[in-house]
């Protein structure tokens, strides 16, 4: 900048706009700058000459100096007025000003929109319309109701939802924890996120199922964890195949995603001797143990003797409500509590105040209770009618290869068909159907893997059942026949 | 298992409980393998001949024996009867049941509880009391009223939130954004993490203010970037620090973080000037970029000319209404908009669908520029009250190396400290005397950087601003004096 400051002769036209005069001030300044009528080191006008130059009030100048000031564009000097600051000229250029706009600019409306299949198969879309709305705006209301909190919970925050959550698990669960035990999460994606971050997974082998749960893998990959697949058999995973090198062992004991299977009792003890002598952790997703139709619900891995020691438990909000509000609970064992604190701590990730008071209200009002009461009901019934309408198709149901899988629980079965078969093809001509029901093809990494269509019945009225048996033994049975 | 199954006398006694028949059968024949009465591969009685002895219904006996083949202690053999699995004596001795027992558990309701400080000044806490009670709920129940979606939003859903956002933005930053170019993640952590890897900055240089966010530097970490601290002084970041191998850059340009500088223009366009010609990202973390007092908001820099090709833009929740909410817009340059939807396709961050609704309400009715004026004005006062409270000890003020910086603009300000002033100690000397306020420890890397103390005056009323006040300037008195 010049030692001393140049004065110029300035002829300024104030913006014709409705804007506070020290805004059209200043803007009428920055515009002399980017036209190069201004330059950095050029001494502005005093105030008093400028304002009777322009026939304005003085302190209007003296505000649009300040904000020019403010702004960076100038500097005042005592002593020497107020001077076009250095850089002033690339920013006028730049098109920056002095101050936030607020010129009203359209903004289209228009979102994109995509054609939703007339019958939606995909697996895991919980039906929402079965929660009781009544049920659902007292649950908001009292949240919203409480003080908002000034800071996000971390991870040892939430104390009424896990409080609520340690009651709930141990009612449909059989498993024993202390709320304080409990670690609340935006999603299962998270809980294995920060799992592996807590028990130093990074370079180290993770037995998993193949086929396996797709979202499960990707999280644990991108933790940096080898991932080696373990078949599974009508039992689910079977634990002769672990090893002592296995870090860990990811399994999904109440319905093996994708496949459906139940693990045995006596597979889950087993599974746990082995984990107890390799020191392996089992990380258990009972991603929709709450589920099961006509039969018992198997004692969670967790609940079993053995269990708090060496199996961490995830559930998940998912399916009993939406994923759309994000909330899952993990169970580490205990030896893992601090490190998940300490690792969610690192990322951040936490849960919405409200949405967990929310559904602490929901549970604790037996909200929750009432409701998968009934959406089991429901569930079970649109299963049957899917599994009557498929069944009463020999024309389908008798070819070698083609059998209904994982029908006792969860929110979907499987169709398995024959090896030779190109499930995802067959979806992808069912898609053009109108029926959203993906192959096997996203869980397994293993190219010969087992064949198959994933069918979630839950949002699947039973008035529909015929038409969308009829559409799947049409195009599997052409698919086969070629 | 033996080939010819053995028959065996079996005595049971059922439990005394209260559960149903075919539990307290299931469970006293898992309790006879327990003990060694029953073995793998050993026949069960004819279920006839078992209800007899019981003096139970037969349909009992039947249901126990499903029960326990589903669960894996039996198997039934067409001709053979049902005979115990193998495996079936180390799942009884590990405990395991043939299903969930909904057996009543105390569940301890004891919370660890910590002390709060008397006055809370860390930094980031809005005071959520100043939040209108009716309009918070009213948004909330409107929020809860909509379906309940059965899907997670994913980085392109939450259209009435965008909407929303966008208005807001333009409004209030003078930045204009298509509603499809925001995405919504559940923090700012998550928007860096997203960002990281949508650009690739695993490996690669961050130019990163010095001292700076904390949060931001452990998330641009862990995503595997290599963080260059870059000096700031009274104005920010400066430019002419930036290198043209730094892949990109963060920066608060609107109240520096920590040290509350706001960025003039005139270096807003000489940054975007550089990151055009480098190709360098530059992450414009704007957090509070709604608060600033008695000076006109500066034009973000992504709402410069250029801003929208070299800037990804930040905002947040946090400040406006609550952390614990869990919501943050991320408004990428649009050349890598396809790639933060793919990023977080993959890591599933999303938002609760309900809150983006509820703040959708809030931002649209008006509710939230009310708060935001509302807010600001108490703020303002409250920053005063402090900032008066501190200047009117001139024994703590008139010492060299004391000043207060970042009074224009944000939720704090930092009490500047001499360099050899140990922050952090009188920090934790006055968490002692029940004032939260923390050092610039956490904020540096550099060990010779600046000393301050962090005051967050956004929770403090003007009545106690003189008490802490006059508790700071006795405990840095004593600390210099030493």
């Amino acid at each position: 900048m010049a030692r001393h400051p140049r004065d110029v002769q300035l002829t300024l036209t104030l913006p014709p706009t409705g804007a506070a005069l020290r805004h059209r001030i200043a803007e009428a300044i920055i515009d002399a700058i980017r036209l190069g009528r201004l330059h950095p080191g050029d001494a502005l006008p005093p105030t008093r000459a400028l304002a009777a130059e322009l026939g304005v009030a003085r302190a209007g100048v003296v505000e649009a100096y300040d904000e020019l000031c403010a702004a960076g564009y100038a500097c005042a000097r005592p002593g020497s007025g107020t001077l076009i600051a250095p850089g002033a000229d690339a920013a006028a250029a730049a098109g920056a000003g002095s101050h936030v706009s607020d010129r009203p600019t359209p903004v289209p409306d228009t979102e994109p929109t995509t054609a939703a299949p007339t019958w939606d198969l995909t697996p895991g879309c919980p039906d929402t319309g079965l929660i009781s709305p009544d049920d659902w705006r007292r649950a908001w209301r009292t949240a919203a109701a409480a003080p908002i909190h000034p800071r996000s919970a971390g991870p040892t925050g939430h104390p009424e939802l896990r409080h609520a959550l340690a009651v709930h698990l141990r009612r449909t669960r059989g498993i024993l924890a202390h709320p304080d035990e409990l670690v609340l999460v935006p999603g299962v994606d998270s809980a294995l996120r920060t799992l592996a971050a807590a028990a130093d997974l990074a370079g180290r082998d993770i037995a998993f199922e193949e086929p396996g749960y797709r979202n499960a893998r990707r999280a644990l990959e991108m933790s940096g964890a080898r991932l080696r697949p373990v078949g599974i058999d009508a039992d689910g995973l079977d634990p002769a195949a672990l090893r002592d090198t296995d870090a860990a062992v990811y399994c999904t004991p109440a319905h093996q995603y994708p496949l459906g299977a139940r693990m045995p009792v006596t597979r889950r003890a087993d599974l746990l001797a082995r984990a107890a002598e390799s020191g392996t952790l089992i990380i258990e997703d009972d991603y929709d143990g709450e589920f099961r139709y006509d039969v018992s619900a198997l004692p969670a891995l967790r609940s079993v003797e053995g269990g708090r020691e060496h199996v961490a438990y995830i559930g998940t909000a998912s399916k009993i409500i939406s994923p759309s509000i994000r909330l899952a609970w993990l169970l580490p064992p205990p030896a893992l509590l601090q490190r998940v604190h300490d690792a969610l701590r690192r990322t951040g990730e936490n849960c919405c105040g409200v949405t967990g008071l929310a559904l602490a209200h929901f549970i604790e009002s037996g909200a929750l209770t009432r409701h998968l009461a009934r959406a089991s009901r429901t569930y079970s019934a649109r299963r049957a009618a899917l599994v009557d309408a498929l069944r009463s198709r020999p024309a389908l149901m008798d070819r070698p290869g083609i059998h209904l899988a994982g029908i006792e629980a969860g929110l979907h079965m499987v169709l398995r068909l024959p090896d030779r078969a190109d499930d995802d093809a067959i979806a992808a001509e069912l898609g053009t159907r109108g029926i959203a029901v993906p192959g096997l093809g996203p869980y397994r990494t293993d190219a010969a893997g087992p064949r198959g269509l994933m069918c979630g019945y839950a949002q699947l009225p039973e008035s529909q059942a015929d038409a969308v048996a009829g559409a799947i033994a049409d195009v599997v049975g052409r698919h086969l026949d070629r």
